[in-house]
């Protein structure tokens, strides 16, 4: 079984994925929790790239084939061999994020960027992605809480947090088969019962 | 005026490409030579990772993606704005590479790679393709010519270069309008008149 989590940022899904991966250990099963680049050499020598604060001429669709090949060889490297061996795989962030983030929020046409990854992963989707959903307001307060958020986003930046929330939520009209979207507001005991009752109800079927 | 040059090993395209170009510039026309990554440094970052001896891991896809995105940084950066400040832009090896070695000789649908090609290049394509088509046995005795091809390279190898050459040959048929095949058994001194003069008629039109 493939998990995916998707959301904003300040969501919370980071720390409830961890608590849902004990919880998963703690019942006997087997589970690898990674996230993108996943730590796969060649995967991280292309987010360097990526990240790499001369290249600031990269061009977005540049960008786009960058994830997708990163994406690609953490596919082959981890995710595959792990869902082999019948692991459980639980990811923070996966084909979902770029739609979202370099597709919806960054005006690059969604199916072009479906397209490139499609490519990149030949087809292979989550069987569950939980969308953590929450106004950005709140996720970038949780985040910046030591400060006072309206000093440091302009509102270009809040825009561009609203696009992405749109655009994961569009995504999981578009997928209602594998999305569940959550209500990140509530609290992360509640958030991480919730999420681990549909996932024992998708290992029971 | 987009102009690229395809073909296999030893082919002799790179000196005739340099005479070419001289002669463009002694008739008094503004040209841009160039091959990829080009020099630019988001290309050349990119193509490091793909030639890093350290990434053996590398998976076939992966590495047309990253192709991918050194184009698309390219032509972003060098070719486009030549192409807009009026220049004869002459290219060694483009996206029709990737098409015959990735994906023909390599066994990746052509299709496939041409889908993540036309995202990097939004269909940029050049106006003409000469081809410089060669057997292999002869292009890579040019290139070993101090050695005895058949100790150097075994049949997996020639099997290789069979394909490539075969994989040309059909895009050449395919995207008629925009490819010349030059039989480059010829003499480069016949073969640059050759190519020079159908250059000249397609700029005069």
């Amino acid at each position: 079984m493939f998990i995916t989590f998707e959301g904003g940022e300040g969501s919370g899904k980071s720390t409830a994925i961890k608590k849902i991966k004990e919880l998963l250990v703690k019942d006997g099963y087997d589970v690898l929790l990674t996230r993108e680049p996943g730590g796969t050499p060649i995967s991280e020598d292309i987010r360097n790239v990526i990240l790499d604060k001369k290249n600031t001429a990269m061009d977005k669709r540049t960008e786009i084939l960058l994830f997708a090949a990163s994406r690609r060889q953490h596919l082959v490297q981890k995710i595959w061999p792990a869902l082999k061996e019948g692991k459980i795989v639980v990811c923070d962030r996966y084909l979902d994020s770029s739609l979202a983030y370099q597709g919806g929020a960054r005006n690059t046409k969604v199916e072009d960027v479906l397209k490139v990854n499609l490519f990149a992963t030949e087809n292979t989707w989550p069987d569950i992605t939980f969308l953590f959903d929450l106004k950005p307001e709140i996720g970038l307060a949780r985040i910046h809480k030591n400060h006072r958020v309206d000093d440091r986003l302009d509102n270009e930046k809040m825009d561009f947090h609203l696009k992405v929330r749109a655009a994961f939520l569009k995504l999981a009209k578009q997928y209602k088969n594998r999305y569940v979207v959550i209500d990140a507001s509530k609290s992360s005991d509640e958030i991480v019962k919730e999420v681990y009752k549909i996932i024992k109800k998708k290992i029971k079927k």
